[in-house]
């Protein structure tokens, strides 16, 4: 037998037996739970209130109501230069998403090219970017709308592959960039360690438009006192002269409101004089009056810090629910790996080869729904349909619980039904 | 001589001479002052203050604050349809700019083509946009940043006109679309007609993928009781099936804050379910707590005529102090006309052929920062040279004055100068 160590086939069909039943329950119960995404729960968002408290003297702002300032505040650009680690006029602020700031930066390149690129990307014969995998969907789904190929790149705890990725960057030309969740990656949750941080530094790719899209969105997102630490790339880029090549994105979307924080963009100064240029054609300025609420509620990296604190403690106890949860159901069988991360905002858990997607549609018809099978791979396309991304910070912790009971029934009784070569069917 | 009717070469030098040395007295002052854009002014920023009042219960609200919702929530959308005249499903609610959707929308013409495009229009040889001058700068710089050669079409007190529109539409399949900002047209006043509203909505177009580029921005911002009324170009295009080509847009941009309101497109329920899909990769959806606000502070069509009202008796007499001093200072001379507005931002100036960058010139040169001469013309080239917008909202009224006089003292030495054969110099 593959999966279930040490097991007679008969204690495997007593588990399926079992758990067909727990199933049934279940289903009787007409839940509805939600873990698709990787929303906050509504306690943390109630910790952000004060931004809207009204108290805001805007009359002595009155620039900020009007027209103008394309690019930010300097209120909140001094913020975030402190926490990204860049210089102001290396920063641009946009609007209530980076996802939106993700978009036009490859809208751009395909319409115009990027600063060193001999041609819009459009113009190319094809555009192809390197997708370390499992990744965050909405990346990929940016790539497909555009038209570019995607590449997957195996990921370890260390980050993308750097073998394969340097390979393939030092030959093909039409390789214009790579996706990057590089500190507690989406949905592994892992932080790129310092060598490959500094191996995307200098890497020598045959593109002179290579662009490294950094999208940091969980920078300050530590679960527990003792974060994770993220090397520097846009220091270790400037020692070979490539910083052109490092296009920073991060967001307060997941440290004040989801929908209605401010994205942030930073790169080098030349880039972005290019996309201020670019941008002028397309607003006179992103919401500032928005951007000030947030400088006058976060007017410190140290402030962002204990904001952030009040977080982990809210979603903390989730992920050490969801971990303890899938160790005392599953650890035994060994029947499924799981990622245990120190910060961000999804568990990574890993199945038999070809269990994934019928895992996650038994949880539906259960009234789970989790993130679709597949969706955290390009084409939505896992190859073994082994991986689901976990989202445990949104639900209530009964509900959680609950959920993590039904996933884990579901993966013993899909797992056990492959290895006796039946397909459960509820109610049968 | 050509402009000074019935005054002899020697009162047309006094003039010169009179005129020279009060310029030399403005000059002389160090002046700031700033009539570049059609921004409000203080007073009418303060009179939407209460939207940030803080006592909006975002608590039972907390979808508003999270995730989700990309085209808008439901309670801003029951206004603006109503305002529109539009079905909710037939719009949809962007970030602060409107300016943003449009460029937007035309990139997505660029890169996806529009609903009947036989292929994206950068996959055409060459796409063309027709551009009712004068008009809005920040329109054509949109088609020159995306590479769509713009084509000028006269305007009159109409609108477009519409001969020169039907012939060229009618044969040529790459003219793509025109862009009309069709109420209190940005910079000359006026209200497109009955007529031409209806000859825009049935046009006869060789290319089956045109597309009227509906600026709305100014449809509630009468300057007096009695505002004109613009017909309704979506309902009459649908007696004709064409309303897939129709795309409105307007803002409360100049109805709250300018830097911190809300855009909105409107367009056929097939359109914005295309729009919607597309807009799915670029972002999970615009500022709904920013949204809520203005819906709240706005709860109806009745509420913002009301709050317009405030507006109109705050700037009104601004447009009606430039219209005085314009009579009075150039009237008896024959040497401008210029646009009596009922509603909008702008007065729209026209000089004798070459004389408005000299103008605009000499008013910088004096402190009197104005619109450029030429921005309201595709590439910045005015072909007579004769046109200026006047945008009084913005200063103070006691500056404005001020303002319109070093104007009024250049335009008479400028034309004056030209009849007489000779160029003013400063300190000369």
């Amino acid at each position: 037998m593959e999966f279930f160590k040490g097991m007679s086939q008969d204690a495997v069909k007593d588990l399926y037996e079992v758990v067909s039943q727990e199933m049934e329950k279940y289903q009787a119960m007409k839940l509805e739970l939600n873990m698709a995404r990787g929303k906050p729960c509504k306690e943390q968002i109630d910790l952000s209130d004060g931004l809207i408290d009204g108290s805001i003297d805007f009359a002595i702002k009155s620039d900020y109501r009007n027209y103008g300032i394309l690019d930010g505040i300097d209120e909140l650009k001094t913020v975030f230069a402190e926490v990204l680690g860049v210089e102001k006029d290396e920063m641009i602020i946009g609007g209530n998403s980076s996802l939106n700031l993700m978009y036009d930066t490859l809208v751009r390149g395909m319409m115009f090219g990027m600063a060193d690129s001999e041609r819009p990307w459009n113009k190319e014969d094809k555009v192809k970017f390197l997708c370390p995998v499992p990744g965050y969907d909405r990346h990929f789904s940016i790539c497909q709308a555009l038209g570019i190929e995607m590449i997957n790149i195996e990921m370890d705890d260390n980050g993308p592959d750097m073998d394969q990725v340097e390979a393939l960057v030092s030959k093909d030309p039409l390789i214009k960039g790579i996706w990057c969740v590089p500190k507690y990656s989406n949905p592994t949750g892992i932080t790129y360690s310092d060598e490959v941080v500094q191996r995307l530094a200098r890497l020598e790719t045959a593109a002179k438009d290579f662009t490294i899209m950094w999208d940091n969105a969980y920078l300050v997102h530590d679960l527990y006192e003792s974060g994770e630490q993220l090397m520097d790339i846009f220091a270790e880029s400037k020692k070979y002269g490539l910083e052109d090549r490092i296009i920073m994105f991060t967001s307060t979307s997941k440290i004040t409101f989801p929908g209605a924080g401010v994205g942030m963009l930073a790169s080098s100064k030349r880039n972005a004089d290019r996309f201020r240029e670019q941008m002028g054609f397309q607003t006179i300025g992103h919401n500032k009056v928005n951007q000030l609420m947030h400088a006058r509620f976060l007017p410190s990296a140290q402030a962002i810090k204990s904001h952030m604190d009040k977080h982990a403690e809210i979603i903390a106890p989730k992920f050490v629910l969801v971990d303890k949860m899938l160790e005392e159901e599953l650890g035994q069988y060994g029947i499924a790996t799981w990622t245990k991360p120190k910060g961000g905002y999804f568990i990574s858990l890993d199945l038999p080869k070809g269990c994934a997607k019928e895992v996650v549609n038994m949880c539906l018809a259960t009234g789970v729904t989790l993130t679709g099978a597949g969706a955290t791979y390009p084409y939505k396309i896992d190859p073994n349909d082994s991986n689901i991304r976990i989202a445990p910070t949104f639900p209530p912790i009964e509900e959680l619980e609950m959920a993590i009971k039904i996933l884990c029934a579901s993966i013993k009784v899909v797992v056990a039904g492959k290895a006796l070569g039946r397909t459960y069917q509820a109610g049968a």
